[in-house]
């Protein structure tokens, strides 16, 4: 790996262009996330897609991978066919300086004993997850030791919530002695569920008379008749999401006073609502106010999950490059933009 | 100094109430923003307020000062006489974990020249500006070599704007492959413009009309017959405002691409308009849209001020601690909450 490199890298803003500094990156999972981490990677200068996986396989490319190759085509179609991909990453875990864990996560444990597997055999990068709920996250934070001591630099909960409106949230924070409460408000709509069948299944998941294990057994047929009973439209209210975890981790505010929910709507591509985090506080000069930070409309999930946890990464690989391992909150690391 | 006791602060969010580590900190200055610090940093766990000082002289308690000592009086009316103040807290600095520069800013040269004080002494610790104007910070990123060489790690443009906007907008930039615009749009109400006499003067200083020179020179008597002709109120455009350097030395955006302007009411504590960060950018599937940060209006400036300023503080001395030293800009760093 380039660390020196990397760390080069952020002392220049004006760095040469035909630089061959570009990180490594290998992307886990290629439904919605993992495919438009793959089409921005492939436009950025500071990285490099070196490898893609899913379950029906996976593509190795240390040169770079060019995303219109997946086009309509899993990693599997045009790569090798395995039903263990992610075992062939943690074989060829040297070569990536990054990596970004896409995948569904309708267990808890799936994502942190994927994570013990690349430390287990030996891998010493950068890892970033997008993962949601509370308890995944409490699990990862558990791996602090084992990845500090393997030389891993890991951030998770680095996606849009938790994520960007976390961190946003955690900035706000300063303005005031104490934090009162947060409030995050999300609208996603997509075109149709199919596109992000995993996070729509565990956004069912959350719904009143369902839980993980409900949703993970439901068929798409099953899937499809509850959407079409709530005319596409998710309503979700106190969603376990890794929010009040992170928010408590960087000694913001306890987990109890972090709400979140949100609409999804799964047939229409505008947003239901603007997603909105609203940090309410008392200032040392005793007032109580509310700080709001509002995507745009027009934002899609996949921008604001897949450009944070790209900016996460950069973040991480900075740290790398200084020595600094072990797993961070969201909350705790700015993600920086990635050129 | 006490950095492996700041360091293992940070990795323990569950930390002895009664612990003695509290982080000691020198205020300059003691006008509305220094008093502001003297105050909240009397609230904090993790810092204690060991000096303040400013034109009339200097209190030095490495046990910490109680604001109270300092209600309507000034430094030296309860601690030493001098009109050398700067130069007895450069002499006594080894004591002073982190410095916050609240002094104010009317020639360029001013605080870039403290800071070479500071640092040609031997000072090695955390330094903090609340810097406003752009050719100010770049002076300051001009001492990067020098204070790197001196351990020192500067965080400078850390106040609220340049400051706690700034660094919402390097976060909200995440969400873009392309950072169209970035609009700063703040409100300011003060009851009455003498208690922030240095910031008023330097906000009549980005007036048609006036430049540095002319509002330095400008009697109280004038400004307050200025203010009288506008009613008490200010209202700046495109105003040379550190916003842009900050987001350009971060690799968000080029510098004419920020613009920064605001409404001062002198007379009147509300704010005429709630201060807004738009950050207008292009993601990856082509559409074009608006992040805002948006501060609530009962947020007075000494809090979205100070309360940042001592949150990049504690970054300052985490990164201090793990002997990351030199010049960063506050989009490059996250500021963290202080307890």
């Amino acid at each position: 790996m380039k660390h020196r490199q990397v760390l080069e890298m952020r002392k220049s803003t004006n760095r040469d262009p035909t630089n061959n500094h570009a990180a490594s990156i290998a992307v886990l999972g290629a439904g919605g996330l993992g495919m438009a981490a793959a089409k921005i990677i492939a436009k950025k200068k500071e990285m490099k897609l070196a490898a893609i996986a899913d379950k029906t396989g996976y593509v190795i490319d240390i040169d770079g991978i060019d995303p219109e190759l997946l086009e309509n085509k899993k990693p599997g179609d045009i790569g090798k066919r395995t039903d263990d991909a992610i075992s062939e990453i943690i074989k060829s875990s040297e070569n990536f300086d990054g990596i970004f864990i896409a995948l569904p996560n309708l267990t808890n444990r799936f994502i942190p004993d994927i994570v013990s597997g690349f430390a287990g055999q030996g891998y010493n990068g950068v890892m970033v997850d997008a993962l949601k709920r509370s308890q995944a996250v409490e699990m990862i934070f558990g791996l602090d030791n084992m990845l500090n001591d393997a030389g891993i630099t890991y951030i998770t909960g680095a996606g849009a919530t938790p994520g960007l409106l976390t961190c946003a949230a955690a900035i706000a924070a300063n303005s005031f002695m104490e934090v009162i409460g947060v409030d995050i408000n999300f609208g996603v709509g997509v075109a149709n569920w199919e596109s992000y069948r995993a996070t729509i299944r565990e956004d069912i998941a959350h719904l009143e008379g369902f839980n993980l294990e409900k949703a993970a057994n439901m068929t798409c047929a099953e899937i499809k008749e509850e959407l079409d009973n709530r005319n596409g439209i998710l309503h979700l209210h106190n969603m376990e999401h890794a929010d009040d975890v992170l928010l408590e981790k960087a000694g913001i505010v306890s987990c109890e006073k972090v709400k979140v929910g949100g609409v999804v709507d799964t047939r229409n591509p505008r947003k239901p609502v603007s997603t909105t985090m609203t940090l309410t506080g008392r200032t040392f000069d005793g007032a109580v106010s509310s700080h709001r930070f509002i995507l745009g409309d027009e934002t899609t999930m996949a921008a604001n999950v897949v450009g944070p946890a790209l900016g996460w990464m950069k973040a991480g690989l900075e740290f790398h490059a200084r020595g600094i391992y072990g797993v961070f909150g969201s909350a705790e690391i700015m993600p920086r933009f990635v050129l």
